[in-house]
């Protein structure tokens, strides 16, 4: 027996997808039409009384999201018939940038039709990020996102539990402290309580900061935790894989090259250029159905 | 842009709901042909890899579920053909009952044409549960369940941080230590650490016990808190609510009567009869969609 096929023309569109746990509704809703206020963005969201979400993605053109003063002004690069994320948090408010959210992004785009592969042109409040979905196979994705260049801002630290860390702050459009531990393994990683709010430099960050604590480069391949400003620990995030990828090869001595890095969301790789930094990694789409915004 | 139609034939149809926060994945599969073995469970109640929910509730015919070899042999009062709820835990284990999941499946059952308004016979593995469905406006109803007969297993208690609290002992199906605290109020309810496990009697309850706290009875109504076996505080516990208005009449000096429940999920209402009782409470159907088993 069918649902009723009322229902499905009274609510919203959505589809749910996840980069290395990092999970998203994503809202197809090319023309803005959307009245994505907070209050939606929350009951979106909610893990119990919604969907349940990290955040969302509507993708709009740069141009609707414009005529209808979602944006004021065209991100660097960004061009009106450039498909953008417009991304919120799960509180409602706006984000710059979710380098893991522009994947699912790609993925999306490809997937319905309204991008082919190849580069796919992805508008962000960072400005552009061009994305390529490397391999498809069904629901799951291979996608690799330019992140722009890392910027460094100097030497900090960090006190996690009983341990004061040295780290480099780096300016991905948000800021990071990447800690890279001489000696620190994958299990003594796991015993460190990054889940507790780290103690930081507040002159140094006076807007806060996320903090990455992660292993030496070892074979390529580093492992990492993240305690994200303002979320706590989560099992991934985009920038702060770059920036930890730019503090682990600083740590080995080199300032290009690759570094495969393990978060406990998954699996991703990163390469850095001269000037550029590119994250590659997966994307799954769960779900796709229609939210009732009752 | 529409989605893809081809996506929507080659996943399981599904809707998502709540009873006062006590959130379900919901499977229409009447003829009992999906094998939801222990991992399909766990990957559509992932909260981040999948869907999201305390819980999934199967629907399908008690007679399909026999033949199929869900069910070994039909509980109590219940008959081949009516609708079965095929209740799981989030960690794919089976239980019981789930009062709260029994408004929202006789909602699905009303609102998809599969039951008329009026008393549905609602199938769990503790027996028949007759449900009927007050109210509906679109996607939120009123539902009261037959919840059978508490049965008082006699005096126990329980230590929640440095107070120990006198309970009594009641079997739902489930067991239950419900201690109602004289001089309790709201503030000083929030204030208990119920989060944390309840020091409890083990030569009274073997195999664990779900602890409810609450208010005693003014003007008719109770607040409570509880902290459910094997899962920690939860915003609401069907048959814990229930559980909690015996003690609370009883504290009263009633055995019968009516009482308002306000969990951290809601309100509910509980009607108590010689050897009977009933639970009135909020559904709410929050999406529908087709969930990617890749």
């Amino acid at each position: 027996m069918a649902l009723k096929p009322s229902a499905a023309h009274s609510g919203l569109e959505f589809l749910k997808g996840h980069g290395t746990l990092n999970d998203f509704v994503i809202l197809p809703d090319d023309g803005a039409e959307v009245a994505l206020d907070e209050g939606l963005v929350r009951a979106l969201c909610d893990r119990r009384a919604g969907i349940g979400a990290d955040g969302v993605l509507r993708i709009a053109t740069a141009g609707a999201l414009l005529d209808k003063g979602v944006l004021d002004t065209l991100p660097n690069g960004v061009g009106e018939s450039d498909w953008f994320m417009d991304y919120r948090n799960a509180d409602g408010s706006t984000a710059e940038m979710c380098g893991n959210g522009v994947r699912v992004f790609a993925h999306v785009l490809v997937s319905t039709g309204r991008a082919t592969s190849g580069e796919v042109r992805v508008g962000t409040r960072s400005g552009l990020r061009p994305a390529r979905v490397l391999e498809q196979d069904g629901d799951r994705a291979l996608v690799r996102v330019d992140m722009g260049e890392p910027r460094l801002l100097g030497v900090s630290y960090a006190r996690v539990g009983s341990r004061t860390l040295a780290g480099i702050g780096i300016d991905m459009g948000n800021p990071h402290l990447a800690c890279v531990v001489p000696e620190l393994d994958e299990e003594s990683l796991r015993a460190l309580p990054v889940d507790q709010q780290p103690v930081f430099d507040t002159e140094f960050f006076p807007e806060g900061v996320n903090v990455e604590i992660a292993t030496p480069v070892r074979d390529g391949r580093i492992s990492m935790r993240v305690h994200e400003r303002g979320a706590g620990e989560t099992m991934s995030c985009g920038t702060g894989i770059v920036a930890t990828a730019v503090a682990a090869l600083a740590d080995a001595g080199s300032e290009t090259g690759q570094v495969v890095v393990q978060v406990p969301g998954g699996e991703v790789v990163v390469d850095l250029s001269e000037g550029g930094s590119a994250l590659t990694g997966p994307s799954v789409l769960v779900a796709e159905g229609v939210f009732r915004a009752s």
